[in-house]
């Protein structure tokens, strides 16, 4: 048995999320079909993490065993040949037995991307939250800096999730206003994340950033450790994994 | 009758070009759908030029006439929620009774995007060319520049057209690298463009960039005044109208 790890991405906007669900298009199912077809058998995949319905991936990291002879570089051309085009592989590399996608990772990095334009951007739709009311990146900036740390997170996670503990590290979170000039873009790296614990932030920073509330106001909700305390939920097409951290 | 200016933008993708045609869904019959449920009134625009199917605009420009009340403010908003996602109205003005978006129109300038780098870029695959060789953007802007001025662009046309003449202006004509280091930019404004022009020239430019013809290519083929000297037709979903130019 030989184990890969691969790097993916892809648009998510025309698939169920990541996980394998029964009669729904996934991420999961087309890559781990693809891999059957090219090694001949039965393939299973650990991804470093799940990603919702419409989100996308630059770097989604993912391990298999296999038995093939394929050497990563034929692996390589013949995924990106064989998979629909919204999906590619940006590498393939052999590791050692014990790595495993989820559970090696040390870190990951999602970023963000508002539109808070004049108009809706046409070109944007599948990739940023149309925002009507320009923000304020600044505030919103100020306003992220004490969730980084070590803390309990459960404001920020969807209620229904089993988590043995809501604690998580962020070691950076931003908010920049792009060259463009209608481009807010958030970025958030940490040990892990809590279910919707990215888009809860940004629905949370967001109002900060319109002026609903003062920038004190995610500090308060963080502490509160209840998700009805913090903003809404966020849409899944501004979302991107940008990468996986591993020792 | 009044007459009205608008400034669109439009992701082309899921469109059959701009011109109306029976039974199939194209931006003009959108755009005068659209205006005839807001004003009441059976609406006809004309557009500083057509699209091809898969071309998107940054700048289209449309005029029409109408008896409308509506201010344009009040005509932009109401565009804006009754247009689909993928079009979107960026600025009304009311005109002088001569201006036609194509007959007034001085300059047009359209941007051509092509993706090089080592994968298809998942995210790009509506709004690039994917090109699977590295190309070498210096060369292609070298080779382009004898194209620059007045000619006759007769190689560089789709035949079957019907124009007066081929003569056009071409004033700029760019090849850049941009900043990401995997997207190639060109970028052409001209008094007017003959059918294909600007997808013609690209796919001649990326014989030299690709290393397939010298530098010196590009200008002998605008002297052969022949459509099978020149290159391939770049694909459509790589082109953007950017902007119209009036006095």
């Amino acid at each position: 048995m030989r184990t890969f790890k691969l790097t993916l991405a892809y648009d998510g906007t025309n698939y169920c999320g990541w996980q394998i669900q029964t009669s729904q298009v996934t991420l999961q199912e087309t890559l781990e079909r693809t891999l059957t077809k090219i090694t001949g058998e039965e393939i299973r995949v650990a991804a470093s993490g799940r990603t919702d319905a419409g989100v996308h991936a630059w770097g989604q990291v993912v391990s298999f065993a296999s038995q093939t002879h394929l050497e990563p570089p034929v692996l390589h051309k013949a995924l990106n040949a064989e998979l629909p085009l919204d999906m590619v592989v940006r590498s393939v590399a052999e590791v050692d037995a014990d790595f495993h996608a989820r559970r090696s990772a040390k870190r990951k990095r999602y970023r963000y991307v508002i539109d808070d334009g004049p108009e809706r951007n046409v070109f944007e739709l599948r990739y940023a939250w149309q925002c009507p009311v320009r923000l304020d990146a600044q505030a919103m900036h100020l306003a992220a800096q004490p969730l980084v740390g070590q803390h309990d997170f459960s404001s920020f996670e969807t209620s229904g999730s089993q988590r043995e503990t809501s604690v998580r590290t962020v070691f950076e979170l931003t908010v920049e206003r792009g060259q463009g000039g209608d481009r807010v873009t958030v970025e958030i790296e940490a040990d892990g994340f809590l279910y919707n614990m990215v888009r809860t932030i940004v629905g949370t920073l967001v109002e900060v950033g319109r002026g609903a509330r003062t920038a004190d106001w995610p500090a308060h909700v963080l502490e509160a450790r209840d998700r009805k305390a913090a903003g809404k939920t966020a849409p899944p097409q501004g979302l991107f994994l940008v990468g996986v951290i591993y020792e």
